[in-house]
């Protein structure tokens, strides 16, 4: 079973709307098992569109066409979808009627024009379900299928959830359950993992179940993904937690989350299961330290505050020494369990240039870092931030190298 | 001169990274008048890649691939490429050379299969700018053209500003000089500058050149777009600039800043200007507005520091007091001409939930104001953090409301 997606509309190729709606489509389609080769987005104009729609059709089993159900002249799916079909638009009196009401609940008047948008292709069934002015449709076409969904994002996913995910999963007689679980690695480039997994990957393929792939995020370090698919989710949750043991045992400790968990949300959590409060100095980072930790922790019960200060490092202390004098006042003056300092090498220093210290002090020990960052200013200081906060998680689950000074 | 997007990795059509890519090479390729009709997300799988850039270079002159240039695998771009160009590929010691050095400069070593990155297609040319490890290419077809580009977007972008878009409008025998100008509006809805600038785009429509757009920025306000076509960059500048005195003749104050000026590079600039010193209190937005404010200001030559605590506002103040006594205590502190404190009301409080409380201190002056905000916690401070800002604009031009407490 094949679902391709359509994006209509003008806007989206302007790049004035981002499409979002395609990925959320496809990431759904996905999860039941419906495989979707390609996603187009095309322009508000006749012949474009149903040159897209037809190609789409000829090699797959169903299309998804989001968007252009509005009511103006633009909006053209309806009249689109009819041509395909070979049928003409008929106006449903009933969705008018609903159309009318829609409005009338919120005091106003309908326009003219909204009648348009109750115009059903011969054949089509309206979608239950319509939370907007534009009614879903189910446009069938032989034995394959054209579904019409307005492009305004939840109006799109109350018809999906409510209508067309379980319409396809029973044209697809798909009974299997595939599900995902990501491990969220820091500190090698996805090359180097490739090559720590290349044996496994390659047992996999010959296996074909579960699957794994890689997907980078930036500074936020590399995704390697684990899909599984099995009859029931009992099953498809012992595949995927098998191999999760076995990649766990291959990568170690580079692997700092599941699923949605940032870095900051792991070493908030590490902290919080140790009693301990936090405090940081920033004389590179600027607040954007702060902003990461304060954005999960709320209540700020365990990050209790952060000193950002142009003067944070003298010229008169070598980065090192700064750091180290950073991570005790802040530890001091905020009165937390654990100080951290990140700061970067002054002129004076003898470092090259783009080199970050930090410093960690919890309790009586004091644990030192330094390491030399590319980037311009700003890539500079994202990556020292994640930096610091993967120093910290590593000195707290005992796994970091150095130290002491 | 029509110009196709493909957007080239599997995890694009699973949802798990949206394409933003496409949605900016369309916006960039509109700016110089090239019309890009459809754009195309497809997996990592070389039969439907090289049917998806055939399709695209039989309706299209030129075609921009996005993805599939990295070292694992699936990255197949080159291959698919080197296919429908009907040539080998081979590798090039000179890029293989500047991608080890790229790994050695961060101490680390390059990675086998990295090498594969510096396999060009026979008659293609590497792109000069080359962020990251994956050069881009330029691959000419007959009179056609295919551009490759890496995935990841600032090098895309990089490689589009320096290369790409430059080689399109010659491709394109456009002379026409097309250049846009942005309006940057805060503190308006979309629709309430639609009715004031109602009667100037009546007039722009029947005259056609230039042209107003709006496009929503999200909490950073509403963008104004104008767009003006003429002979030469002195011409295109005149119209541009013309048109900006009109609008904001009728637009005022909401405007606070051109193109890519943010309210913190503005606010920053108005302090620079007066030769005043900043320092911050923030008892709500947990260093978004630091991050915000050091990212433009470096140096932290105006911005001089920032307090982040989570003890800021004590039970027995109310928020507007909290406010008043941080902004005076950071001025004190830092050393500062100005302070400024933004904190949230307590549940002491008889303020509805969702109230922010701002303080600015300048000299002897102080200026209070209160806003209630909508949201979740995240949206919730960082409208926190726009409103300050503007607070402070406002205030520095003379334009805010009430003085004193």
């Amino acid at each position: 079973m094949r679902c391709e997606v359509v994006a209509i509309g003008t806007e989206l190729l302007l790049g004035q709307i981002v499409d979002t709606n395609s990925s959320w489509i496809g990431e759904q389609l996905a999860l039941i098992g419906i495989d979707s080769h390609f996603q187009v987005k095309v322009g508000d104009n006749f012949e474009r569109m149903a040159m897209t729609i037809r190609h789409a059709l000829e090699r797959s089993d169903a299309v998804i066409c989001c968007g252009g159900l509005g009511p103006t002249q633009d909006d053209i799916t309806r009249e689109v979808i009819a041509a395909i079909m070979g049928v003409e638009l008929h106006r449903d009196e009933a969705i008018v009627a609903r159309i009318r009401q829609m409005f009338e609940s919120r005091g106003r008047v309908m326009a003219d024009n909204n009648r348009r948008q109750a115009d059903i292709p011969a054949g089509a069934t309206p979608i239950a379900q319509m939370p907007g002015t534009a009614p879903g449709l189910v446009c069938p076409i032989g034995d394959k299928v054209i579904y019409a969904v307005p492009g305004v994002p939840h109006e799109m996913r109350t018809m999906m959830q409510g209508t067309i995910l379980a319409d396809l999963q029973q044209r697809s007689g798909e009974t299997a359950v595939i599900r995902s679980r990501v491990l969220r690695t820091w500190g090698d480039s996805e090359s180097g993992l490739a090559e720590r997994l290349a044996d496994r990957i390659d047992h996999l393929d010959t296996q074909g179940n579960p699957t794994l792939a890689f997907q980078a995020s930036g500074m936020e370090g590399i995704k390697v993904r684990i899909t599984a698919k099995a009859t029931d989710e009992t099953a498809v949750d012992s595949i995927i937690t098998a191999e999760e043991r076995v990649i766990r045992s291959l990568l170690g400790d580079v692997i700092f989350g599941v699923d949605e968990e940032s870095m900051e949300t792991v070493v908030l959590n590490l902290l919080g299961e140790r009693g301990l409060t936090l405090a940081v100095a920033e004389g590179l980072t600027g607040g954007v330290l702060a902003a990461r930790l304060s954005e999960i922790d709320h209540g700020m019960s365990v990050f209790r505050g952060s000193a950002i200060d142009s003067n944070m490092v003298t010229v008169e202390q070598s980065g090192a020494e700064g750091a180290a004098v950073a991570a005790a006042r802040v530890r001091r003056d905020f009165g937390t369990d654990v100080g951290l300092a990140v700061v970067a090498a002054q002129h004076r220093d003898e470092q090259p240039a783009g080199t970050v210290f930090m410093n960690l002090v919890i309790g009586e020990a004091q644990h030192a870092q330094s390491v030399a960052l590319p980037g311009d200013r700003n890539r500079f200081r994202n990556y020292a931030v994640i930096n610091v906060l993967n120093f910290l998680r590593k000195t707290l689950t005992g796994a970091a190298g150095a130290k002491g000074q």
